[in-house]
């Protein structure tokens, strides 16, 4: 079934060239040299000297051996380094692996080993923990010491400088794209609470998708000044090192979240956009008057991560932020569906809006397709706004697969979608409404409670800063809700049974959690409650209860 | 050379999908059902309707035996159908073939059967056209006729019609992505001066990627109010049907360029944005004062073809509508570079900004390059803003090739570039400076004259309505520079001497017009001054004064 379509209009090299985010900077270089690229501390780089900088590091671990198909482990916070970083190494075909600051050497040891990095770049923070890694590994990837001003601290890792480095690469060296949209750009290791992490890897095509994803659903012009309150080792920090590129924004770096310090840059710098968990949103409410710096123009922030409680939106929002809440994970390449906002929300009361604002949305324009169906059957569940399924992807901006983990891979893609196991609500106007983890939700006595549902409710106590719900093993209903709560330090008091007697008034019976538990919470590196941790203890209480 | 992510790392259903537009409105449908998506005269379509229309048109051609690789053809001017041919024919697999309205009986059926169409979709304006093309040809598609209720004239082309048509479709209709995103989505015929119009074929791929350059070069946000003044068959609207589409925006239909209608609709919509031929804008410029709706809101207009005059470009800022310059052709996807503007230019007096605007400027984010060559060597000419060469491009964007002419695309696409035909200058910042067409030059002993420069400023003499140069022969100099003139019907008085004087003040001496003839302007159907047709007169004129 050939047609006259079908022949003398092949791809050539005038028509065809692959997608790729390093594209952005060659652009915005050329025509916007002389604007601000990165702001940090006292640094200002243009966009003419950060492209050279890029240039020069690739071109300095070509001269090292490193090319096509190798792995560069990056141990930074969001400093002008790491920026590089995510431009530099795919410079030379090479894939960018920005590993986890948080984690401890065991965990780095792993992912080096495991990702078989080549090079590490490395700042001094964490050059302990680097250290520590890289003497339990037979082949030690090649060293390079970050000497950042804004720290000013520690050892050097190695005799290496990055600085120093960079000078022994060219700064118009003549680096070329890859020879397939879809070879790998990025290497991100999931913080997998059991077992080993997994290795997502991202390539050019769906990065620059991405990329261009963000830019649309925020309707970004040229030129916003972003400030890096995610951290770039995140999802390659949702692929905005590359979104802003194109858009020849300024990058406005922070080594480490500061809510006091994050309402100055603002001000200063006249920040436009900022990403961030609703821990970060959070951080900027507790702020107390005196330290906080009023906010008078127009700011965006997305959030995404756990969905914030509404009444963490509403109060950021009357602070002068405007919220995009968005959701994705590791193997979307960061967001992939937006709570796509209509105007007619506009005039509802606050507490309602921020309930509409609370919902995870609709699909990215360059993303697929979004569906919530049975996790085993895969048959979507109805748009009733009720019925709890498994949240399911499928498009250009899913990961190409884990690292050698073909098994994994090709369970997360069963039936031709990616399976996040995300748990939601279909609303009938199609926004997704994020209820649990797979893993997380409870059952008792047959029904299905969700324990964000729950944690929502202990939100709106004011003495409450932040709580966990899990479950708690029950012999007559099989689970209930148990909560872990930390209240607020200058907060008002409040006991047990009047958080419970709280719940009650606002939820169904079966929902309000059996005991709660006053304590701190523990985190994952990225600042997620870890709930398995919590469940164990919840466990534990019972049998100390039993006993 | 393989490495440890060239393997079990393979596109499947859940991490690959082709990039279409298509994509475009099954999101906008989805999300935003009940926004407005078409207003033409009293009609009023949602996302929801426009969205079944287009299916129900994908139906019924699909039952009637249309099919990847066919060609649906369609002669209409700005109206809802035109709109829904962008989205109804390729969802079929089918190509759309968008004929421009102003062309003849002869040239219609060349194309006709050139493109072997299928079907023809027509307006009853341009039946008497098509009756007569038809007539012509040995294989007549079907014809389905459009009763437009804002013409309301004519008689039926045939007795199917559209509203009809549609209703033997599915409104649910189950259509599908294309299986590859190289494959054709469109056809459109160049008005080529000489020799048969060549066929430019568009992909997928292409379509979604200048979709979306459109909207990153506008920073357009969520739903615009797009005013269709500029011809949807031209370039398939450059790509605008598909951009306002992905951002949820509501298409303002037009059937002809009224100046006065337009400055009512822009007030009464709220239009944001618009595109248009240069001649456009001066039309807006000379509504009568008394005609004239003011425009008190953000108007965003783009425009490109010939370069407009710094002249015009300053009046119409003074307006109220911002400019953005852009260039393309048809060859690619329409425009595909901008003046990406710098707002170091905005303190500016209005001449000189006017003038930095009428520069054609930089590649689209996705264009993958644009250069300035020797039209034969294609060695790149030094960025000096002075030394002419011929523009190439190549990326996404830039066509499959020319329909059943292999041998036309081969020698566009020679040496890895498209070649434009366009010469212009390129600044020390990258900016093009369109100063000709290749064929328009003039070589004046030796030295090259650009008629755009003279036209320039010819325009600014307030007399001036339009003028073009072109080339005279002479016997000592090789060719002079003849201009022709078109004086507003209510300015100033003016001679041919008093004019001569008026551009010798302003440019060199071998520049300065030897001739200027007042006269109407010939124009192809597009809009666009037919220099051919001037340049024979002007060799008459020749002819007669040596005589």
């Amino acid at each position: 079934m050939s047609s006259i379509y079908d022949s003398g209009l092949e791809p050539v090299n005038a028509n065809y060239a692959v997608l790729s985010p390093l594209d952005f900077i060659a652009r915005t270089a050329s025509v916007y040299p002389d604007y601000p690229a990165v702001i940090h501390g006292s640094i200002r780089y243009t966009w003419q000297q950060t492209y050279e900088r890029c240039c020069r590091l690739a071109s300095a671990l070509t001269r090292r051996g490193i090319g096509r198909g190798d792995t560069v482990a990056a141990m930074l916070p969001n400093i002008p380094a790491m920026l590089e970083c995510h431009f530099g190494v795919p410079m030379t075909g090479a894939v960018l692996n920005a590993l986890n600051i948080r984690l401890d050497a065991e965990a780095i040891a792993f992912m080096l080993g495991h990702g078989e990095a080549s090079v590490i770049i490395v700042d001094r923070e964490f050059g302990g923990v680097i250290r520590d890694a890289i003497s339990r590994l037979d082949n030690p990837p090649l060293v390079i010491d970050v000497d950042d001003p804004e720290y000013g601290e520690g050892e050097a890792t190695s005799d290496i400088d990055y600085e120093a480095f960079l000078q022994e690469g060219e700064a118009d060296f003549a680096w070329s794209y890859p020879p397939d949209e879809w070879n790998a750009i990025s290497l991100s290791y999931t913080s997998g609470t059991t077992g080993n992490p997994k290795g997502v890897v991202y390539h050019h095509r769906g990065a620059f998708q991405n990329a261009i994803g963000n830019q649309a659903v925020w309707g970004m012009k040229q030129h916003p000044v972003y400030l890096w309150t995610l951290p770039m080792f995140h999802c390659n920090g949702w692929c905005f090192p590359w979104t802003v590129t194109a858009m020849a924004g300024t990058h406005v770096c922070l080594r480490k979240v500061d809510p006091v310090r994050i309402l100055e840059l603002i001000d200063e710098h006249r920040v436009t956009h900022l990403c961030g968990a609703p821990i970060v949103l959070n951080g900027l409410l507790n702020v107390p008057e005196k330290d906080r710096t009023a906010i008078d123009h127009e700011v965006h922030a997305m959030t995404a991560g756990a969905a914030p409680p509404a009444q963490v939106i509403g109060a950021i929002e009357e602070m002068g932020i405007r919220i995009t809440h968005v959701y994705g994970l590791t193997e979307s390449y960061g967001p992939v569906t937006v709570c796509a906002w209509k105007s007619r929300w506009d005039d509802l009361p606050l507490d309602e809006r921020a309930s509409y604002k609370a919902r995870q949305g609709v699909r990215y324009h360059t993303l697929s397709g979004v569906m919530v169906g049975d996790p085993d059957t895969m048959e979507p569940v109805p748009k009733d706004g009720e019925t709890i399924g498994e949240i399911f992807l499928r498009g250009n901006t899913v990961m190409k697969g884990y690292l050698k983990n073909p098994k994994a891979t090709e369970e997360a893609f069963r039936g031709g979608w990616f399976h996040t196991g995300d748990l939601a609500a279909w609303h009938p106007d199609g926004y997704l409404d994020i209820k649990d983890r797979l893993k997380d939700i409870i059952i008792s006595g047959g029904e299905n409670i969700s324990t964000i549902e729950v944690e929502g409710v202990i939100y709106r106590h004011p003495a409450v800063l932040e709580a966990a719900v899990v479950a708690s093993p029950d012999e007559k209903w099989g689970e209930t809700p148990c909560a872990f709560v930390t209240l607020k330090p200058d907060g008002p008091e409040v006991t047990e049974q009047e958080l419970i007697r709280f719940c009650r008034e606002k939820l169904a019976g079966f929902k309000v959690p059996k005991k709660i538990v006053f304590s701190d919470l523990p985190k994952t590196s990225t600042g997620k409650i870890q709930k398995f941790v919590l469940r164990e203890e919840a466990k534990k209480l019972n049998q100390n209860t039993s006993d």
